[in-house]
């Protein structure tokens, strides 16, 4: 079966839209790349794109991607709100289907080595590719932005994985990594209370004593008038769509609030759906070859 | 997007596996065509073939089917279980994703024409592609089997469709038509009381004023003594899985007994099961594009 990952590199360019659309293109020529989403911030000056394949097409994608956007932006003179390293700030590899998290970490430090070799760009691996504790987390890494790179990357702590130890003068360094798949979930409570939405999330989030897997905050969506727990999911296979939801649903009855709806923002792998279908449906031994469609992507 | 449409060809040989090999490496020589199933039952003496692909695909791989087939099965010498018409007996096309059952019918028509041109054997288009309200079911067409077939093509009611109005002297006639999607889907009842099963699956069916895309009865299964409702759901799009488990469960409860468990037997379309996630999870409009696996289709 081929196997799918995804990747979600970050660019710092969220404004020039002649930038973005060559920079879509340039990951979109390459063979057997599929290029599902491209978003552009111009207030964080910084465009999101999805791309998904097998390790040796995104590979290539990657570094289609590099040889524009180093070519293209330079950080000498970027401004934006959202914090930054690089003219590709961050390459994150997930697992999809018939690819595991171990596959995405020799991904990342094969697609970091090329990157730094080829582009002389530092790059350091984050999360599941991470090297030492310290270095997991994204926001650790970022601080101190591209400005503050060349100080940073001569702390013993904070060389590079892979590349020189100095920035590239314009294209500053990269962050690659492995991480499960993100899902951001909202649930709406029958409530203009934003307190029992913030409450709720307080409950099911990891940082007060919730799930694991779980970063969530209460909001007010100012045009219906309704609380809302917004919620990341970090690893559904660990902490599942349907025991956060059936724990708001929970927590809200605490309250005499009912849940109204939900949402996925954003794409969703097809499993984290499965797996509510088969809680709901109370599934014995249901295997996912049963899915028709990943059968298909089975027998190629 | 490409299309995919299934296709469930029921080939009259079920006892000799070179036979049956050979079909399927038929049509699995058509490029494009993905062979997702074969199961044959040497008391029925019939194999089930399962495939999908887009509409051009599976006229190959359906001719190709058929070019074996009509060469290597003589109903002349055919015994099974199984009420039969014909060498390959019948050939339904499933819309699944990013096809309608109209395209289903319109290809149940091309490939019937094609079949009857090519091989000499009548066609008999049914269900969906019925050309006549009598002609919709397959019983129907089936009723007197192979050996009824000279008699049964004079009625001017039951002209062929397409082909000649004499049977092919080996290899009969065959069915060929458009179809929902159909979901072997068993509830398993925390009871040994088989007679609750039985009551359950009268009340959800629609022969006794069910849901209308529902087939169930109660059965016992003897080696884990539990009362289970098996269903066939015939349009899941239109009586949707969660529904019918929730009814069950409530028929259940007023007997006191709960549900244990339930399974799908073979292949279900992602889309079923994510039907059941959007109604646990209380979606609000959510779009199948969002699924991962399936954007990534579309952009291909």
């Amino acid at each position: 079966m081929p196997s799918i990952i995804e990747s979600v590199p970050n660019i710092s360019e969220g404004r020039r839209a002649e930038i973005v659309a060559a920079a879509a293109a340039a990951v979109r020529r390459v063979p057997g790349v599929r290029l599902l989403d491209v978003q552009s911030d111009p207030d964080h000056n910084r465009s999101v794109l999805s791309l998904a394949g097998d390790a040796g097409t995104l590979k290539q994608a990657i570094l289609s991607l590099f040889e524009h956007a180093v070519q293209a932006i330079d950080l000498r003179s970027h401004q934006g709100e959202h914090p930054r390293l690089g003219a590709v700030d961050v390459v994150p590899f997930i697992p999809i289907e018939g690819a595991t998290m171990q596959d995405c970490v020799a991904l990342a430090r094969e697609v970091g080595e090329a990157v730094a070799e080829r582009f002389a760009v530092p790059v350091f691996l984050y999360e599941e590719a991470a090297t030492a504790p310290h270095r997991r987390n994204l926001e650790d890494i970022r601080r101190g932005q591209f400005e503050g790179l060349p100080e940073k990357l001569k702390d013993p702590q904070w060389a590079p994985d892979f590349g020189p130890s100095q920035p590239h003068p314009s294209a500053g360094a990269t962050v690659v990594g492995a991480r499960a798949p993100l899902i951001a979930f909202n649930i709406n409570l029958g409530t203009q209370d934003v307190e029992i939405a913030k409450r709720i999330a307080k409950a099911i989030r990891h940082s007060n004593g919730g799930y694991r897997y779980v970063k969530a905050m209460g909001l007010l969506l100012q045009q219906r008038n309704v609380a809302q727990v917004s919620i990341n999911m970090t690893d559904f296979t660990k902490t599942p769509l349907h025991r956060v939801f059936e724990s708001v649903r929970a927590e809200a009855a605490r309250y005499g609030v009912n849940v109204i709806g939900s949402e996925v923002v954003g794409l969703v792998p097809a499993q984290a759906l499965i797996d509510a279908a088969d809680y709901l449906l109370r599934l014995e031994s249901f295997n996912p070859s049963q899915v028709l469609e990943r059968r298909m992507r089975e027998v190629e």
